[in-house]
């Protein structure tokens, strides 16, 4: 205690300043992992968190909103490469957490890969707007004169993350970067005994000068009484404990007053091996990899952690012992600073203790020791000496094989460290369903492997537990060296689980986003709609250049001759009738080679429920329409890069007629080109009015007209 | 009480067989809500709610699970199509709960609408398969042996239907039509005063004897231990007031057990009138009708109807005086059976004596009473007298003006009946976001109407409340008359809303069938996802007809001659090289008419910065490769109705050679025709191997190979 006021208060970031509580505050310190040395001190006494929160909803709110979804986008990549330049800082700074050089870059290249991923989604899935249409239009009325979509905006308050200690900088950047780009404020409040990993993070992302004002505020500190300052405006993300997850869920706040609540909890998350991955094929060899591997990276500190190894009967000794001789081999415990350490220390004594008494209660409820011991194992010094004396949060890995696989102390006992238990199953006439009772069991996880190389197996396993789980990795001989492992969450895949992992859903790309977004439905005119989302709608005004007898305006200049600078959504181009001979459709098919019945066989074409004898080929009338409505000199447009959503509606006969119609719908200018791409509805109609075909165009046009101008 | 014996009391429908509680047991009595007569006993006392739930779970799960998306979809339509022919009678049962024929119109077809809408939807929308795909392949290594994707699986057991009283067929319905899709059982409980209809309605449904067993149940009675039975693999979908929701949340399996909880709760709607919708414009007329309708269906007992409207200060008063006489000229209070009525009565005197009690409330808050009295009102019998008599729950509206729009009371007291308040803003500069303020301070709500012809005020009221909204209706000259009005929820959109309306979500057309299932991230080789998913994903194996040089194997059938009964997916085909000259490109352009420059004029194609001169159409290449994959001979293989996500990659020069591979992806075979859908993956490739374009195309192949065999 002599070094308590030499030692630093870790700080909090709030209303864009750095606090620390006054001299005297009471305050909690924290210890390096290894050495048990002293290194920091936590409070947040004093901290005026309803003062956070008002400067995130107002602040914030209007800083982020000055961006848009891609400018914010872009943001995140820039700050994702200014963190890459300072990872160095924050793995030293890892390391007094007990973290190895390897869990150390599960954490903060980890996180910082989340914001490479988030930006780069978000700039090619999202467009570059603030109100984000979802989903198709409805049409509402008969006369398409009403009509309904959805539209996601930003909730109007913040973002408070909960995170917990295993991963100070993932935990934090992976909700970071959806908010972010969703144009949400976030509060973070890390957990005490890492809280200062994830202090020098965000002091290197306010470093950056990359941050609007208000867009990130920490807390480093207890804050017991932030929900008090929530609302239905606000989201509360939080990653811990259950037990945790129910007093803030009970929260009157959040039970009564709308706050949104996500929790992700620990979950006793099952690896399943197929029957037909017996000792000697690579499943089994990919199967035990796996299962050595969760429980000693992060010393098994991982909420998607493997805590129940369900195998074949026939095969548990031979598991139980191949994940030992793994362990025995790899592993060697000790100071992440030490040189050839593999598995770091838990990150704290009272994590430790916590570990070692669920154990207890594990062996005392049926399960076996089959490898490892609670007594203190050798650990490597920093120094490189071995020693065995108890000094740091280390630990030995533990199995446990359970003779009972049902014994419920198996399905809902935790110890959040490295520990695993193995238990058994039988097939019954190639029925897994005993495998599937067994995952169930587990009521709810984060995760599980399934590991066969059997379809049949994988059919039933995967159909029997998916509504249990949030995610399910399939691993095979064909995917085992390339995939990312059962404990890694990737940005791209929803992270959460049903019942005992908490009910939540994090990442999941550019759902991630939403979950940041209120979802509206939107109902009113075509005009009004297009109004509001700047997207074209079918029966909203359109300006129209071309042929007068189909809309055209005296004058109007054809929308592929204008610049983003110039284009407006509605500018639009109809064509006129272009007449449709048996000897166009002849060439066509000569030419082309689609010698298809319905376009070179009168009688045949007849007896096809769809045509009324020959038709033109989809692909002609698609082609004629593009020479109808193309500007053939050069021009702002540069290329037509895809289409979408074709749909042939009427077939054309020789001796009839099409036109095309061509609107301006919906316009992205691109961040970082000097091009966007201009998405044009096209509508085919025959001589009659008829509608022949519906698509998307999608062309990439210059932001100002240079190239050829 | 002598009446008591004589009375049915309103039957249970548990494991698929009617239930009522022994002689003597303790019942509530319902009243007609016109005449104030005994016509129903509601008790459930003794009822095995565990074995109810244990049905749905073994019974409903399996009998449901026998079909797949489409057929259940299908026996939704038969079944809607069975309803309406019992309207009738359920129309007669409907009015002792006091509702007119309108409103009963509301109630009875609107649920067999949502049953017709979402039974279309999810045959055009689902694939006809129990795992559902959502989203896109995400590519999560290098070599493309390790993906991910999203699938839904129908959640492991019951969605329980907790309703409100004020649409027991519509409310029953609309939970009922997406979780029979999903595969999910449902067990309804309806709320005491109107039970009686939801019976009615359900023993329709039961003798149309098309519901597989287990697959609905129902508990007439109070169920207050119902939430006991369930946990994490179960839902709640709620219906009423706030107090009960949160009492629910607070259910230790809800707080902590993991069941999923839907809440949608009455909201303090607004409906906000623009400044240029003045007295004269269409707007303003359209505003007036929707305010005075919204006070009278269902006589204001509509958790969407318009609590608050606010308006422009300067025509508060004209628009007080031009509701009043609306409702002066058209409200007919009275029994629904009577002749002229257009109001009927609330649904039991206890919601009169709450309603009448909030307003005295407001009255005491600041409210002034602006038309209608708390005074019995004159009632039009059922024999057409009019009395003035107190007898049944009959209540005059009322319409508040508020002087001061801030009072809290008008924005946090609700009368559940035919009651609104008239609260005024100013604009200040172009700027309505006072407006916005003072819808805001509903604290979340299910529904606003937005009324203006002016884009820009709709842009700024509607981006200021969206994120406090589930849906915002854009009222304006262009849909006054095809708009589905405010109070309505349509099943293609979601109902629902953030803060006080709940925080819950349904409906939103198919996003309805997915709130009862459970999103997984599934990860693994394309083998694996393709065994899994039954869709074929790229890289997985597949049988090669074709040119052996690209795969082709010996003997391998071209996949166009395969009837859906021989089909498999991956059966593919692979063509060989064909060579593009200039010469091609030309007469290409020619035949067309597409003369753009990059295809024509060396010089400025090769300015552009996309291609390395001349290059073939875009348009050419899909139709060559058509020419390359079609069969032109008559079979299976009847149309190619589309195409999807069509990309350029690569440009395609003059001595440039493409080839087309073709894989089918996606077998989707109609529940009601002789063919089904195949969608057809296609990839492009030149000489080099290069990928030249990506699509899907989309065709319609016979079941069984007849037409042309």
């Amino acid at each position: 205690m002599e070094t308590a006021t030499a030692i630093q208060t870790v700080p909090s970031y709030i209303r864009d300043a750095w606090w620390t509580p006054a001299d005297g505050a009471a305050a909690t310190e924290v210890r390096d992992a290894s050495t048990g040395e002293v290194i920091a001190r936590v409070s947040a006494e004093g901290l005026d968190l309803a003062a956070a929160v008002d400067h995130g909803r107002s602040v914030g709110q209007t800083e982020l909103g000055r961006l848009t979804t891609h400018g914010r986008a872009l943001l995140l990549r820039d700050l994702a490469q200014y963190l890459n330049g300072r990872s160095e800082e924050l793995y030293a700074v890892s390391a007094q957490t007990g973290a190895t050089r390897i869990d150390s870059m599960v954490d903060i290249d980890g996180g910082i890969g989340v914001l490479f991923t988030l930006s780069s989604k978000g700039r090619r899935e999202l467009p570059n707007a603030n109100v984000i249409v979802e989903g198709p239009v409805e049409v509402l009325s008969k006369d398409g004169s009403f009509i309904g979509e959805h539209i996601h905006t930003r909730i109007p308050g913040v973002a408070v993350q909960v995170n917990a200690f295993n991963f100070p900088v993932w935990g934090m950047l992976e909700k970071f970067a959806p908010a972010f780009i969703a144009g949400v404020p976030t509060i973070v409040k890390p957990a005490t005994p890492t809280g200062f990993l994830a202090e020098a993070a965000v002091r290197a992302m306010v470093e950056s000068g990359i941050l609007p004002d208000g867009s990130l505020q920490l807390v480093s500190g207890p804050a017991r009484d932030l929900l008090d300052r929530l609302d239905y405006r606000d989201m509360v993300s939080f990653t811990g404990s259950a037990s945790t997850a129910t007093l803030l869920r009970n929260h009157p706040n959040v039970a009564h007053g709308g706050v949104r609540f996500m929790a992700e909890t620990d979950s006793l998350n099952a690896a399943i091996l197929g029957p037909d991955a017996v000792p000697g094929t690579p499943e089994f060899d990919a199967f035990i990899k796996s299962a050595a591997t969760e429980m000693t990276v992060k010393a098994g500190q991982k909420c998607t952690a493997i805590r129940r190894v369900i195998v074949p009967n026939p095969v548990r000794h031979a598991v139980i012992d191949a994940i030992g001789a793994r362990l025995r081999e790899r592993v060697v415990i000790g100071d992440p600073r030490a040189d050839g350490v593999t598995m770091g220390a838990l990150a704290s004594l009272e994590q430790l203790a916590d570990v070692r008494a669920a154990v207890r209660a594990m062996l005392a409820a049926g399960g076996e020791l089959a490898y490892g011991t609670l007594d203190a194992p050798a650990v490597t010094r920093a120094d490189g000496e071995v020693s065995g004396v108890e000094q740091g949060a280390f630990m030995s890995p533990v199995l446990l094989n359970w003779p009972d696989s049902g014994s419920p102390a198996v399905h809902t006992l935790e110890a959040f460290g490295p520990v695993a238990g193995v238990l058994g199953y039988d097939m019954h006439d190639g029925d897994a369903s005993e495998a599937v009772r067994l995952a169930a069991l587990g009521a709810g996880s984060l995760v599980a492997t399934v590991c066969t190389n059997d379809p049949e197996v994988a059919r039933q396993l995967v159909t029997g537990i998916a509504a249990h789980h949030g995610r399910i990795l399939l691993l095979n001989r064909e995917d085992a060296r390339s995939s990312t492992g059962h404990g890694a969450p990737v940005p791209h895949l929803v992270h959460g689980g049903p019942g005992r992992a908490g009910g939540g859903e994090e990442l999941g790309g550019i759902r991630s986003v939403w979950h940041h977004m209120q979802r509206t439905a939107l109902q009113g005119s075509p005009n009004m709609l297009t109004a509001l989302t700047g997207e074209w709608h079918t029966g909203a005004d359109r300006v129209i250049a071309g042929d007068p007898e189909f809309g055209g305006v005296p004058g109007a200049v054809h929308p592929f001759r204008k610049s983003l600078a110039e284009l407006r959504i509605g500018d639009a181009f109809a064509s006129g009738l272009r007449q449709v001979e048996l000897a166009d459709i002849s060439a066509f098919a000569e030419g082309t080679g689609d010698l298809f019945y319905a376009h070179t066989d009168a009688d045949a074409a007849a007896r096809n429920p769809f045509f009324p004898g020959i038709v033109a080929h989809g692909y002609l009338l698609v082609s004629w329409a593009a020479g109808l409505f193309v500007e053939p000199a050069p021009g702002p447009v540069l290329a037509n890069y895809g289409l979408e959503s074709l749909r042939f509606l009427t077939p054309v006969a020789a001796g009839d007629s099409i036109r095309v119609t061509l609107t301006a719908k919906r316009i992205t200018p691109r961040v970082t080109d000097d091009y966007g791409e201009v998405c044009w509805d096209a509508v085919l109609n025959n001589q009659d009015g008829a509608t022949v075909a519906t698509y998307d165009v999608l062309t990439l046009v210059e932001k100002v007209d240079t190239l050829y101008a």
